[in-house]
């Protein structure tokens, strides 16, 4: 089978780690029957500068028509406020309809921090929210200058299939931790995230719809525990117990703060996989940023991206292309030999990729 | 001088803790020419349930009449959607015009995860935002069930005045800092979080009018330094690099989340203060909630609430009784014999209350 994927660097270190995940996928053994053809296509702050446009008609049109995934780099943010400039990844999320972000944060070895092993999943909601970005400016009445407002949306539909996936990928995890033996004790478990004590509509109708859902039979069956936390206490409980987690859904921004926190527990933003999948269609996303501070030096931390590919594989059902993904790049950071700055090493970007093609 | 102080234990633990904010004001020694006076106020969910009001007008009516500041327990929230129930301390913040809620976060010593003291503070505003709870649910058009939504409001008068007092604290702090001879090097500065980035007219309006509040002379000649976070990235640098923060200014929903999680980097919310605060008024309330499963057991950790008692003494002018506070806590602290069960102690409240007051 031949998999056709679009390849979008966007900006900055997202030109230098896009190309590493089209050399993983080039570099699979060919015993798992599997070719990939590649198309690329523009997007970012750059396009945007050069054509006026962040995220070209043309960039959705082909990944629509021809692509079965694809992986996005990561887009600068104009340092200041910028007519006409609308975030790219936010926009093809919603066009594409890629309504959840599932974003796997997995520590690599116990830390003085966190002796117990952090195995945790954020499944974040990505087409709602404040997100909708429908957003007004008005004058005060009182004449104290102005007033803008932004509309947080909420919808029934939304809420109800990200927590499905959710459940999802609970039963998934448990049927992977029971087939290696491994995680002895940790239970599938979804925790619901959500500030309905101050949101009782928007929040309240996440929180009440998420777990109707999660109550079905096919999760109750599977032994999926359903929990719940105030996003406050959840980031509070993130940094003091990440252990205790497993698949944590919630609301798009919430999943937006929620997994960086996350990304902090394992040491970088580096090593954070993402992937925005919506039916049958799948775009891997490093958690990082453009990170202009170290653009250009080919130091870049190519780690999340080559997760993230892996991720992406995950939902094109793909398993065992990511499953040796996961391996090499586990072999990588156990060895703790070629390492990025970023690590803690010196090993440039190319060095840390042929380190990982090797253990394929 | 005579302050009169309202007492509002609230719900669960509040009612173990506020007793000790008053032994302390109490305890104060006499040189310090300082009484108090005390009335007992309603509010929570306990209230609710008896009377069918969270925040009956009489306790309202009372703080702004008779008192000249008060302290806040906690309150439970209701586990499942119950009619006509909304979170008193929100409403209360909003009566009184409380525009800031300031929570200051300081390590007691070097831990294995952060070995560089931890000395910051986050000005949350506490009056706007998604906190205005205006809600409406309404049927989706398609017949996909519900759809809520709530609006996020930001003014460039909640946005300055919360600027204004944030650059105010960050001055103060540089002034305790010289004349204590404490933290070398530590700089003056605002770090701005927002999401601009997505909500370019929100977050934009409290991103631009922070900024132009603190470019004003009076910070710029203090040396103040102005900077800026995107607030998951923001979550994210205070997990991995907190000491290098001083005050941190968000708009209220970032500042809620942001608090939780820096709490959490110095070992327990039960070590957490805050104050609300308004023109010439102040409220100290823990950090921590209700906490239902150590209730009656008489185990809570009272630190939080002493300090926040210390908070809102310096928010009257009362900086020395404050001092003497702060001092007594961080006594205790650092021997460190006497600490509630959060604390990995077995001492109960009481008789942290009494190691600390022997120590004023
Ligand atoms: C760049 C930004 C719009 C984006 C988001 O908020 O979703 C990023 O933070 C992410 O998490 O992918
Ligand atoms: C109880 C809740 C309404 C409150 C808030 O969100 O402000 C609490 O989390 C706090 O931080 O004081």
């Amino acid at each position: 089978r031949t998999l056709r994927i679009g390849l979008i660097p966007g900006d900055g270190i997202g030109r230098e780690v896009i190309p590493a995940g089209r050399r993983i996928l080039e570099a699979l053994p060919a015993s798992l029957g599997l070719k990939f053809s590649f198309v690329d296509l523009d997007a970012g702050f750059e396009t945007f500068k050069r054509t006026g446009v962040a995220l070209p008609d043309k960039t959705v049109e082909t990944l629509k028509q021809e692509c079965d995934g694809a992986l996005f780099g990561a887009v600068s943010s104009p340092t200041t406020p910028t007519k006409g400039y609308s975030s790219p990844i936010v926009a093809l999320r919603k066009r594409l309809d890629l309504y959840a972000n599932v974003r796997p944060v997995k520590s690599v070895a116990p830390s003085a921090c966190f002796p117990d092993p952090i195995d945790l999943v954020i499944v974040r909601e990505n087409t709602e929210d404040l997100y909708v970005k429908e957003e007004r400016t008005y004058d005060a009445p009182n004449g104290q200058g102005k007033i803008a407002e932004a509309i947080k949306r909420i919808s029934e539909r939304a809420s109800s299939r990200i927590a499905i996936m959710a459940g999802e990928i609970a039963i998934r995890r448990q049927r992977v931790r029971e087939s290696t033996g491994g995680a002895a004790g940790k239970k599938a478990m979804v925790t619901i995230t959500h500030k309905s004590n101050v949101l009782s509509q928007t929040d309240g109708l996440f929180r009440a719809t998420a777990r109707a859902a999660l109550e079905q039979a096919r999760f109750r069956d599977a032994g999926v525990i359903i929990d719940e936390q105030i996003v406050d206490s959840m980031v509070y409980k993130l940094f003091r117990q990440p252990s205790d987690y497993d698949v944590i859904v919630a609301p798009n921004l919430y999943g937006d703060i929620l997994s960086d926190g996350a990304a902090a527990l394992v040491g970088s933003l580096g090593l954070v996989p993402s992937a925005n999948v919506g039916d049958g269609f799948a775009i891997g996303e490093p958690c990082h940023g453009s990170a202009p501070d170290i653009q250009g030096r080919g130091i870049a931390n190519p780690i999340a991206t080559l997760r993230s590919v892996a991720l992406m594989l995950e939902f094109l059902e793909q398993e065992e292309a990511a499953a040796r993904i996961y391996q090499a790049v586990d072999g990588n950071l156990a060895e703790g030999k070629l390492l990025s700055p970023d690590m803690g090493g010196q090993a440039k970007t190319d060095e840390v990729v042929e380190d990982i093609l090797r253990r394929l």
